[in-house]
């Protein structure tokens, strides 16, 4: 077992076997929010809870530490660049996460965080923060214990962001955020005072749950979501999931009376499934067979739902599509009603409900948030307050309530202290790839109008999903778009979409 | 680890880790079935593989046999009706049967099955059986090797029947096939003399899938499969599957011109999901709280199926909703014309499509074939001879095709030799259970009238749900049946059949 080759096979079959177990658990999670009877809840939690155990001690099995070693001084590590080095990396970085958590703490935060979730929906419905507040306080002690396990040289925040988007720095996110908070703020507020507004009712018509299913399946199809490799069903919350090579399950819902909840919500997630079903077969259960990074991960969702599915291209094709499959809810809706309407901007209290300008400033407030709670400099029992104040300033309106304010997401109490960011990354980087693939493709808006979307997914394809997690998000990105992630591009974008849809510059 | 009540324990808790894989390895074989998309085939393979070889390798696990050996020789045997010597014997009997064969026969068997699956599919579709015939040769040498292993005292067939159902002996089969295929051959002869038929045309009427599906639902419902703990889904071939406490699926298929097929295979898959329903939660993942045997299993669903299902108690309740249901389909049909199709008792060449009499004769037709396949007196090359001789003597008719006759089940070809016989041990017990339910419950048909099946479930749960695998099948028949398993109460039924049909006797 000293040849590094062997060594290297051997880290490789051990890291396949992982994911056929996570692969399990992810048809098990699919079958539990999709299909699965109520009485079996309970015996599921058990089946996915052994799958986890199983998984998390061939994560740890210190011979994997051994294989690292020998492959790591290896001349596998020649070329940075290579597919050896990149799942290398990326396999000590998994391992080294997961030996350095005291098996202590892994189930105290499993237990806490169980307990928490369901904590927080029933305070989310009684709009009773007290009721959470201790579970959150449990939980941010856990997280700052996990963070110091872990290790950081610069911010605690650094080592819980790593988990999510590894490479990424909290100092580069807060510059990113300063930066897109700068522009965003004055540009909403001048979109607030130009007065216009779209016909909003026209979503709240009769939109029939099976033509909304049909019309947004066959819109899947159309971007290039491959049904053959693939299903889309109903859930309570739109989710995708890759199984595996040739299976990607994604969901949605469909709300009879709201045209845009489903359609942009199957757009979004059929984007996460094409990455998904773009990844490398041949490498499946290593890490040049996996998504990169949650932020990449949603730059190919927010790509396809806003940066192509908002487009007027892509409605110059689907429009008269969309009134044959609801004549008599759009008959008397033009085009460029309908563009209105599907691009408006305006603060809402709600991040999920927000339009793809305000959602940015959701994050940032929770980002900001959450810097503070760990840090200690907010106590959670003065959260409800911050987060109200600070909204004020941001969106110059006040939540009402704490569903409407700081209880509103599910993401700190499963423990999720680090993933907001990831969302706007996401926005940021489709942003970003997206200009570079116009550059690339002068054509591609012609495309859009005839409906096709091939060239496009091929570019992606190219840059991006073949890749896996070979390279880390930063060096991927520079080299699809020859630059680093800045916000100017998302900025550009959306001031051209200020201008187009409300005449703001 | 000496004490036997720790290893006792230690027993059990390994026993429910297998069956925590089993039960990952159900969701993904049921999701394969009903939902999964075509491309998902071979990485579901591969996950299905993954799964079986952690089982394979827990289930072989020597400590088992050290564990085994201490309990044994404890008080813990001292009663051996109690839950804790039943499991014991069990485990004890799973685990030989396990550690008995080799690894490398085990290995050859999956190949050579997964290959003959498919090969028989395709001489099926093109009738060619010298397409299977070395396949098949194949599976015959590696059971017998696999007979050898497991080891038999009387007969070699003994040994693979022990794995379907633990504890019967050939010898015993060969007694009852023989008492009942003396009487079901003249009796099906008066049947076909009398001349008698019925209305066949009136399944072949339109009966939308949507409407049978909403139909065969309720009756599930109505006999008492718990659709809080369960779903009725569509897959090419019907089946159940208990994942565990609280999730049980069954499915069918419709076909809008056949009403019967969707129905009965409903109440069929409805009663063994009813057994997997009411085995003990708490017992999950041992032998208490497994099925008992495969014939007991088949006896639960015959029992729903044909002795309630085909029963004019039954239909004296059910008809007027199915005539609702189908108003034009069945409005000038009447319930004796109804009664009286369902319960057409005609030579056919297909199993699956049999009537619950003739049936018996294709599974004592299959069971002889296989008995003489395994001792050598039968070449393979002359199997399809040899089974239409046979089918000539038994049905007085002969296939035309080996796809009408050696080539219509998939049972050999994925190596299960010894299984057949359980589909009839199914009819057997199920008959003898209902005999024995009617003298407990005298009310039991007046019941059915009102839609009442409660009590008979109530039965069922008292006398073979409950206590799973803590009894073998004999024991259980005797307990509920105060008799050994007989053929005598199957073929009253069938006379008492016979005569309100056909007024024959």
């Amino acid at each position: 077992m000293t040849d590094p080759r062997t060594a290297y096979l051997e880290l490789l079959r051990r890291s396949r076997e992982i994911a056929l177990l996570g692969s399990c658990s992810a048809v098990l999670s699919w079958d539990q929010q999709t299909f699965m009877p109520p009485a079996g809840t309970t015996f599921r939690g058990e089946q996915l809870a052994f799958l986890a155990g199983l998984s998390h001690q061939k994560a740890t099995d210190p011979l994997l530490g051994e294989l690292l070693t020998i492959v790591e001084s290896s001349e596998l590590m020649a070329d940075p660049s290579s597919v050896e080095a990149g799942n290398i990396r990326e396999l000590r970085h998994h391992y080294d996460r997961a030996v350095k958590l005291p098996q202590r703490l892994v189930e105290e935060l499993a237990r806490v965080t169980t307990l928490a979730q369901q904590i927080w929906q029933e305070a989310r419905a009684t709009n009773d923060f007290r009721l959470f507040q201790p579970h959150l306080e449990q939980i941010l002690a856990l997280k700052r214990e996990e963070a110091d396990a872990i290790g950081f040289t610069d911010q605690r925040y650094d080592a819980l962001l790593d988990e999510y988007e590894p490479g990424l720095s909290t100092k580069t996110l807060q510059i990113l955020f300063a930066d897109l908070t700068a522009q965003l703020v004055p540009l909403i507020q001048r979109i607030q005072d130009c007065g216009r507004q779209p016909r909003r009712e026209i979503f709240q018509r009769e939109f029939p749950a099976d033509r909304q299913r049909w019309f947004a399946e066959s819109a899947a199809a159309a971007i290039g979501f491959d049904f053959q490799a693939g299903r889309l069903d109903t859930s309570t919350h739109p989710f995708c999931s890759g199984f595996g090579p040739g299976d990607c399950r994604i969901t949605t819902r469909y709300n009879p009376h709201c045209f845009s909840e489903a359609f942009f919500s199957v757009l979004h997630e059929a984007g996460h499934g094409m990455y998904e079903q773009g990844l490398s077969a041949e490498q499946f259960g290593t890490p040049s067979g996996s998504y990169c990074s949650l932020g990449i991960h949603e730059s190919q969702s927010r790509l396809w739902e806003n940066q192509v599915g908002r487009s007027e291209p892509f409605w110059e094709h689907f429009y008269p599509r969309l009134q044959q499959a609801f004549p008599t809810a759009l008959r008397d809706v033009s085009r460029q009603e309908f563009y209105f309407a599907i691009n408006e901007i305006r603060p809402s209290y709600i991040r999920v409900e927000a339009d793809e300008a305000t959602y940015n400033l959701h994050i940032v407030l929770r980002f900001e948030v959450e810097l503070d709670l760990l840090s200690g400099n907010l106590a959670v029992t003065d959260l409800p307050a911050a987060w109200n104040d600070r909204f004020r300033t941001m969106f110059g309106m006040m939540p009402t309530s704490d569903r409407e304010g700081c209880l509103q997401d599910v993401h700190w109490s499963f423990g999720g202290i680090g993933y907001f960011p990831t969302y706007t990354l996401g926005n940021l980087y489709a942003a970003q790839f997206m200009e570079a693939a116009h550059q690339a493709l002068p054509e591609l808006n012609e495309e859009f109008r005839r409906g096709i979307f091939s060239s496009l997914k091929f570019w992606l394809s190219e840059k991006i999903y073949r890749h896996g997690r070979r390279f880390r998000a930063a060096t991927l990105c520079r080299d699809a778009t020859h630059q680093e992630l800045t916000a100017k591009p998302f900025l550009k974008y959306l001031h051209g979409k200020a201008a187009s849809v409300y005449n703001v510059c």
